[in-house]
């Protein structure tokens, strides 16, 4: 059995998110199904980071296992080929066996982006959250700066997940808020791991800063208070990206 | 009456283009049912380009007539709330009595994205062509040269089209070839008019020149011709997007 790195891209819309389920489409279903197609058997396939519904990827990555004896470039080609045009194989290699994209990685990036101004640009609206009125990003720049470091990010996880976890202290090593061109506005995360529904919720908070709504003074109190309750609305999934995962160190 | 000019901006990926049909979804059919909600009858709406499936727009213009005494930016507001976040109104603006955005449309701009590398970009695929190989944007330059200026672009036309129309002479007044953004490349080509898959085919033509396959040589021979086997193959919709309409003197 030879193990295989796969970096993959997608467009998260016609998807029931990342991970496997019955009678839903979803990528890791249809990456598992075209290696099964090439394998002649069912292939189990790790995800570095289980995208939810409506998000998107450019960086994710994944690793499985295979028999047969076909070399990357085939893999990589044959793969393209079987997969639809809204996902697509960035890459594959050859790996240590002891590979495992999800238990060895140590850092994510993420990008959550946003549409400014009056009206939502429509070819936009599958990869962005509107936002019509103007966000200062000073502000959003400065509140962003008390979520760097390693916090206990409670208040920032879904509420129906909490149960399943047991630590919620995660490691947020930059975050930045830019214009990205024109009317789009980025938020990158790079984390050494995050909570479900994290980025969203950051994100959802961060532009209540910016639209003067709640002070920057909040932020820290609302790490403290480790409740759901005081952190902003969670930003719909479609302007989320999983950009990269590193395995550097690893 | 009063007149109104409208701009548009819209993924054409779902609709049947823009020319209202019967039993399909087209932009004109949408637009003109959000506006006949409005108005309380059946509204009749004349665009400048009639953009085929799948082809996009950021910059359509439409002019109607109205009984309804609403006032342009209500009606702004109004028709993007009823139209679906695929299709928006840019703008919304009274108009001269005469004002007939078809008739009247001096010059339209229309851009052609083309995706290269050798994987397409999953977040680009309703929006662009993938050509794998690299292009020679230089070469494709010069051979669009030979296209600017009033010539006969006969052999630019679906010949599915070609009973129809009175004259197949049409002038070009730029057209540009560069990199639009990291493994994009965008053609840009303003005219004062367009034959039916025009623009498509010159593109094809051009990409054929880029890749090596036609020398720059051939091009005044297609136009000469007349005929559109000389020319290359209509490249596919999804890249086209109508991005203005001017009616500068007019």
């Amino acid at each position: 059995m030879r193990t295989f790195k796969l970096t993959i891209g997608y467009d998260g819309t016609s998807y029931a998110g990342w991970q496997r389920q019955a009678r839903v489409d979803t990528v890791q279903g249809r990456l598992e199904g075209a290696l099964g197609e090439i394998e002649g058997r069912a292939v189990t396939v790790h995800g570095a980071g289980r995208t939810d519904a409506g998000v998107h990827a450019r960086g994710q990555v994944a690793s499985f296992k295979l028999e047969h004896a076909i070399e990357a470039g085939a893999l990589w080609r044959a793969l393209n080929a079987k997969l639809p045009n809204d996902i697509r194989v960035v890459g594959v290699e050859l790996a240590p066996d002891s590979f495992h994209a999800r238990y060895l990685a140590r850092r994510k990036s993420y990008r959550y982006r946003i549409c400014q101004g009056p009206v939502a640009d429509p070819m936009e609206h599958r990869f962005t959250w509107h936002v019509p009125q103007p966000l200062d990003l000073a502000t959003m720049t400065r509140a962003g700066r008390v979520l760097v470091g390693r916090h206990d990010f409670a208040a920032f996880q879904t509420a129906a997940s909490a149960a399943d976890i047991r630590s919620t202290v995660r490691t947020i090593l930059e975050l930045r808020v830019r214009p990205e061109s024109d009317g789009i506005v980025a938020i990158d995360i790079v984390g050494e791991g995050f909570l479900r529904y994290m980025v969203r919720t950051i994100t959802g908070t961060l532009v209540e800063v910016g639209l003067g709504r709640r002070p920057v003074s909040e932020m820290s109190g609302i790490l403290a208070s480790r409740s759901r309750d005081r952190a902003g609305a969670t930003a719909p999934p479609q302007g989320l990206c999983l950009m990269a995962v590193d395995y550097s160190n690893a």
